[in-house]
Order: structure tokens, then C-alpha cells, then sequence
């Protein structure tokens, strides 16, 4: 499955993610910008935490489901915004150290955009341990 | 289904929430601590929003996620803590406003619960509105 | 939340459900159609078992599945028939006696109808047990 | 990821397959079984369609539900047996032809095994097309 992006998208993604705040609160960065492909990236913040001192569920949920959500961006027309209509993740390992989330298109629909993140955490060594894996749905939305 | 929470679990869950550093960077409150229910509410933070101005979904996500493991905890012994092993949500609206999320378990398992919660958007007038629904798995752990 | 079916959804709703091969198979029927809302029942029919001889997962996601598109279906135009775009389900029980699937919409989407299905297994006294809930999207389309 | 089955249990798969009523009824056939790795198939049988003619859901969600328990349950000591805690589906195209379930364990837990299967649409010339994901969660229990 491979395809190639709308002029001006990977423009439209940049300025999009750079207008999440909780992005930007979370310290997260835009990574890599592919058609279907996206890759964001962020500390496991000290103000993101649950009560165990780790990653809270809904930082991980956010890195895999900005990552998915900018996957399916993509793949559609410049003219599009998108909405999450529904995102599951599960949880493999409690997260801590760095995120990092990939997120993917599973196919490159026109109305129905269905998505795929995995989001790993990386030891300070630079080992990688898949931390969640998230399957979910974006709808392109008129900007 | 009704029943009574063990000695010290309500005071575990507050506790614990108190961790919780996402929930105080969100300016979240634990509104409700019941058995099986529990309710966690908060603003639509500006450092919290998405590409349109809107809650990101993993603030919405967050305060889902967290009311639901809390109603896990308050039926579980007081000696054990919790982990989400999964959580899937369908977001109906945008948000905006005051997030309320009720979270109830829907089955008062011992080694696995099955739990889900609702997350409402209440407007400046009062009126709610029902933006988000969550279902998913608590384990306990030894904490 | 509540409205009323456009004239001729309900015989369209029979007709479509009677043409579903897999629900005669499993000898379910349908025994609710309302706006919003249907009920579908049947055995856990020998045929459909697995491997511990409860209800295979395959035939109470069937139950639900269906009658949460229908429930969809209910509250559309006329012209339209839908389609399943995702649906998670949890198991709470292994499931044996007569199941009892209960759909509804979470919201009257035109584009995207979020649903919901619980799952009932009834013994022969007549007692019920939630065995199964069900989340999920379904849209439409042109038939 | 990469492991070895304990002695007895590919029997224990083959055996279980065997009991299961409804990939009987359905057709279906248990083709590869490796650690961690289940590929099952079978027809979009005449019986198990749904009102356009393609594939249930039912079946397609059966046949990823058996392919993942079984992944789980090869990484699993041979005394256990598995329940499905929760599995989500995205239905990707509508199926038609033959069904190829291939499932897969996340991560080989003890107490918990996180899932995914794929299932794809083999037309009569070959070709395969990836018609719906599974994400879910597995648990043993003493059998």
C-alpha cells in the first residue's frame, strides 16, 4: 500500500499539530511525516503521570491517537480536516521513559479512514519496548 | 448490582488520584466517590485542546479512562491497585466546555473487570451533552 | 432521546434481517424493531458452540452486531442500508441458554450512527445474566 | 518475538479446534499452528451471510476471535485453557470468497495475552485482500 501526498499536506499537518496545545503541554513532537505514516514522539512528562508515576493512559492515548489521526490526513485531499470517530488501545506495559508512536492507515478510504497506532517507550539506552497498540476510525471533515 | 466499599478504599481512591499528576496538570476533580461509580470532572483546558480548539481526545480519553479504573478500584479488596488493560471510546461530539465523566463498572469481577464510562460536555447554561462513551478491562495489581 | 421510524423502515428492517442467512441458521429472530431500538433473540444452538460448549463468541458478536446495525438502520432514510464500520465487544460471562440481544443508538448520526448492544443470556427459569456489551459505528449507505 | 510451544499443546489446539461446533458448522479448518501464530479459513459460507450477501459479521468475527484465542493459548502451559475477555473488529470491505484468519499474539503475558488477527478475502484467482483487524485480549483459565 503505498501513495503519495497532496501538495501542501505535509504543510497542513505541520500547522495542524503545531495547534494541538496538549501537543505542545506534553512536549511531544511531529517526528516523520509519510503518506499513511506518521511517527510523533514525546517525553513521558512529569505532569502527564498516573498514580504509579507512569505514563498516565490517556498520554499514551493521545501520542498514538494524534499519530493515527494524522496517518489518515495524509491520505485525503488538501481541502479536509479530520475527527476521530473511535480509537482502542491496550495497554501492554505500564510506559516510562520516552513515547514514541507510529501511527498508519490500514486502507486509504475516502469517508472512512481506518487506523493503526503502536506506541513504544525507549529506555535511555535506546532500547524500544511496545508499550499499546491502538486500532480506530478518522472521518475526513470539512475544514 | 449494588454493594459497599471496603474500609479505607475511599480514601485510597482519593489518595491516589492525588498522584495523578495529568489529572492536576487538567485541573480535573474527583467529583464522586461510590461503589462501582465514580465521577471526575473538569474543564476543557487550553493547554489540552486539539487542532480545532476542541478537548483532544486524549483529554476526553483521560478523565474516561481514569473514572472507569476508579470504579474498578472502589469494588476491589483495599489492599490492591489497578492497571487499564484496555479502554475503547467513541467520540459522538466535540467538546467543549466543563467535562463531566461517569465512570461504572459493569461487572464486579475479581480478576478482571469490565467497566465503561460516559463523558458529557456541559455548556456554560447547563445543558449537557453526551461526547464521548468508554469501554474497557481493570485488572488489579498488587501495589 | 427518541423519534420515529420513517414509514416503511420497519417492513425494510424484516426483509433484511430475514435475508441475513446466518441469523436463520442460528435460529435467532427478531423480536423488537423501535426507533433507535431492537431486540433480537435465540439459542445457543448447538451449532454454534465453542470449545467448552457455552455460545462461540461468533454468535453472541452476531446478535449484537445486528441488532445494533438495525438499530441504526431505524433511525435513517428509507433508502439507505447500512454497514458495520467497527464494534468492540467484552465478554462478561460465558453465555448458555437463550440469548438476548438488545441494540440501541447512542446518537442519531446521519454520517456515523455510534451504537451500543448488550447481550442477555436468559436460563429456562427465566433469569437473566448480562453476558455481553457491545460498542460500536455503523453508516450508511446506498443500497 | 519468537518462542517455542510446550510439548502437548499443538494437540491440545488441534482437539479444542475440533470441539468447536461452529467453525465446524461455518466450514472453517485449522491450517497453521505455530508459538504465538493460528491461521484459520473457511468459506464465506451460504449460511452464515448477511443481507447483501457477503460475509456476517458473525463469521468474520469468529474466525479472528478462534485464530487469536488460539495464538494465546500456544504461548500458554498446556494445563490452561483460554477465554476472550474482549475483541474489536474493523471491518475494513465487505467479504467475499474465502476467509484466511491469521492471529497473533502482542505480547506472550501469563495472566493477560493481548491479540490481533487479521482476516483476509481470497478471490477465486488468488488475489487476497485484507478485509477486517482484531485487537483484543485473551486470558488462560484452568480448564
Amino acid at each position: 500500500m503505498d501513495g503519495q501526498m497532496a501538495p501542501g499536506v505535509e504543510a497542513k499537518i505541520r500547522e495542524s499539530f503545531a495547534r494541538q496545545t496538549m501537543m505542545q503541554t506534553a512536549g511531544a513532537t511531529l517526528d516523520a511525516v509519510g503518506w499513511g505514516r506518521i511517527t510523533i514522539s514525546g517525553p513521558v512528562h512529569p505532569d502527564f503521570r498516573q498514580q504509579q508515576g507512569f505514563a498516565h493512559g490517556g498520554l499514551t492515548f493521545a501520542l498514538g491517537d494524534t499519530a493515527a489521526g494524522y496517518a489518515a490526513l495524509s491520505v485525503l485531499p488538501p481541502e479536509v480536516d479530520v475527527l476521530s470517530v473511535e480509537i482502542k488501545i491496550n495497554f501492554l506495559s505500564p510506559a516510562e521513559g520516552h513515547l514514541i508512536a507510529e501511527g498508519r492507515i490500514l486502507k486509504p478510504g475516502r469517508r472512512i479512514v481506518p487506523v493503526a497506532a503502536d506506541v513504544f517507550a525507549e529506555a535511555p539506552d535506546g532500547t524500544r519496548k511496545l508499550v499499546a497498540v491502538c486500532q480506530g476510525t478518522i472521518i475526513p471533515v470539512t475544514a
